[in-house]
């Protein structure tokens, strides 16, 4: 059984109970997003019976982050894994995806899945390229099949598979910018070249959902063509792909499998909104993932900010996942403070997003900071701030001493200035009846 | 005579000249954005005669940024403050306000404008205030006059001046969440409290227009009402002002004066669209100047990301000029750093509006860098990032040998995964006719 069988059964499942909770949702509401496959909840049984506290992704959920962490062949080791998943999940990522491509994955995978309270998805053909010392032309469908039960068993809560990219595709790629910059997209494409054939992971696609449905991986459909710069956005190859997106949603769908459709990548701030709409149209309503956007390219080293922006647009027009980049994107592997940095950037995007669709709640936290900064509980800011330790510190550079904690002031405007000060004589007045009223337009 | 007059006028002033060239547009244009009040050049002839580089802000002009530099009774001196303003227009800030209100303010100021090449602004009535040692309510209108002329005389090219809030606004704020968050504004609400009296900058308005004409100082309406907070946003208190602000603009254009319009604030991402078509309309199309805004309060230490997502949008919704927020907002005063980094992620919000307004050549440098990027031109991608220093730090991090300037490769995927390589020998085999081509949808 998946959750979205049970759910189309009318069964209301623990991890559903428990969703409904964290959400603030009634759990039928949560059963019912589910049964219509447009909310997933990542818990594969294995990890669900271990470190796992389920989370729902969808439109009617608080939007969610994704941090990727995992080495690569020139960087990294477990211990340092370890690290960036307990880094990720304490400044609030709600799932991690663990992309290692070096030495000793399996090691690495299985540590993280122990330690994980959050779900783990993965991009198996990494791993499969490993095996195949490199040489993805040396695949076949059952490698992969073995490869995808293998990670099944060992918890992988939800799975990049690049099934959208066809063979038929690839010479809409010839005149780009930047080409094919997915990792999985490029491997299939490779792939296809070799054989003269089609995509063999679309090819084996019920099969695969055999092995997902077995152990309730849910469907992370790869965008294995998604454009790479502004100038490649929202192309002919994109979009082909998309349409193969929303066949297999459909056939996930009947064959008892969750499932959620990844999503560029680069795309200039006033695209974001079509993006997305379109995705939710030709998807069906199936959780939308985005890997940002990048709304520029100019800014290599500040690509959380970049992508941070695309991805608060995104969440506001219902995107329900948001991965991650962070300052090294394009330049090299993220270590444990560009995790953090990646982080805080999707943290401030999601929260965004929820605020601007008025979900349930969002906005209370907001009203509660900014409640402490205007009683001057800087104490309390602190707390309610979403990296504490780096507010507390940025004050404490002028004002270090423990007395101007209780300040009425801070060293921006200094005690003079303070228009906060000004604010309370404001209502004083008022109190006293001594102020000039207007009807309310 | 003023841009705005000349341009009535129909006469071409060198500036205009100036800008044009800059902005890669027909001087013509210019003239008549300048005449319909769209566009404003803030110019000041004592500084046009001195070290500055004529820009514009207009809808129809590249989207432009602001970094505010200055110190405050608690820290800094002028040695600092120089420094700022170095780092500020070296990473591409368009105008710099000197909001000093500490000790030495007309040494600051005067060794600022003699040495920016862009625009200065300044708020006159912190000046103000340091000259009645704290006491606002002892300040007459005569005395403002004579703070405007005097920093008029000095070049001051653009000046925030809170004509906007009324006493019977006063009210308006008392059930707000933060209140009066501008200090301008609240200072003015102090005055017209103590003497339960219209706003005096109000009352003077022609008497300001006469001395911002005589020296051709452009006004920037200051919005002392703005809200500082998501739950205070697009509230009756902040629109109420931004009446008056509409009257003002026609007021000062009446006189012959330059007009831009300062906006908030703190702003939900879904009211972002709605204030700035607000503003446009109800001031008549004059350029609007916006801070930020924030999209969430959650976030002190990041709000140049809150506030660059907002600011972003802003841009793309028409906004001229984006005011920066450092990371230390709401926490203390900017070092150099933080100037740094507002400057930085201001850049990326005002460039992602302009791609996003599809303005004249404003991909050019995102396609230029994306292909140098595919064809792993690495020094190229350092020089046309925005902070190249740091591009290049992250890069060689993992790979600091110079080899791998050159590699086909970086650390976040290590060689065998470099999907760009892969691309590579997509185009060769498209070359050698060997792709399966399907008519382009």
């Amino acid at each position: 059984m998946t959750q979205l069988l049970s759910a189309r059964a009318g069964e209301i499942t623990p991890e559903m109970e428990y969703v409904a909770k964290r959400e603030d949702l009634p759990v039928e509401l949560i059963r019912d997003e589910v049964a219509s496959g447009r909310m997933v909840i990542p818990a594969n049984k294995v990890h669900a019976a271990g470190a796992l506290e389920p989370m729902a992704i969808g439109i009617a959920a608080k939007c969610k982050i994704n941090a990727n962490i995992g080495n690569s062949a020139v960087t990294s080791n477990v211990g340092e894994e370890l690290e960036k998943l307990h880094t990720a999940v304490h400044f609030g990522a709600d799932t991690v995806m663990d992309l290692s491509t070096g030495k000793d994955i399996d090691n690495i995978r299985r540590q993280i899945i122990d330690k994980s309270p959050v779900p783990i998805g993965t991009v198996p053909i990494y791993q499969m390229l490993e095996e195949l010392g490199g040489n993805i032309e040396d695949m076949n469908a059952q490698h992969f099949l073995d490869m995808v039960e293998h990670q099944a068993k060992q918890g992988v809560d939800y799975m990049t598979i690049h099934c959208g990219v066809k063979l038929e595709h690839l010479h809409l790629t010839v005149n780009r910018v930047t080409g094919i910059v997915s990792r999985g997209g490029s491997l299939i494409a490779k792939w296809m070249m070799a054989h003269n054939k089609q995509n063999p992971l679309l090819e084996a696609f019920d099969d695969l959902c055999d092995i997902m449905r077995e152990y309730d991986v849910t469907w992370s459909l790869g965008d294995g063509l998604r454009p790479g710069s502004i100038a490649d956005a929202s192309d002919d190859a994109q979009f082909a792909e998309l349409d193969v997106l929303g066949e297999c949603t459909k056939r996930g769908w009947e064959k008892g499998t969750q499932v959620m459709v990844e999503g560029p990548g680069h795309i200039p701030l006033d695209q974001i909104q079509m993006n997305i709409e379109r995705q939710i149209e030709v998807c069906h309503g199936a959780p939308f993932y985005v890997l940002g956007p990048l709304v520029t390219d100019i800014a290599p080293g500040y690509d959380h900010i970049t992508s941070c922006i695309g991805a608060a647009n995104a969440g506001m027009h219902g995107a329900a996942m948001l991965c991650y980049v962070t300052p090294k994107e394009h330049l090299g592997l993220p270590n444990e403070e560009d995790v953090k940095q990646g982080v805080i950037a999707y943290k401030i995007a999601a929260h965004t997003a929820d605020v601007a669709r008025k979900r349930k709640g969002a906005q209370d936290r907001d009203d509660a900071l900014s409640k402490a900064r205007f009683a001057f509980d800087w104490k309390e800011q602190f707390r309610l701030s979403l990296d504490p330790e780096t507010a507390q510190r940025y004050h404490d550079e002028t004002l270090p001493q423990d007395t101007f904690k209780s300040a009425h002031f801070c060293s921006m405007c200094g005690p003079k200035y303070c228009s906060m000060k000004i604010t309370e004589d404001i209502r004083q007045m008022a109190k006293e009846k001594k102020l000039v009223e207007l009807p309310t337009t």
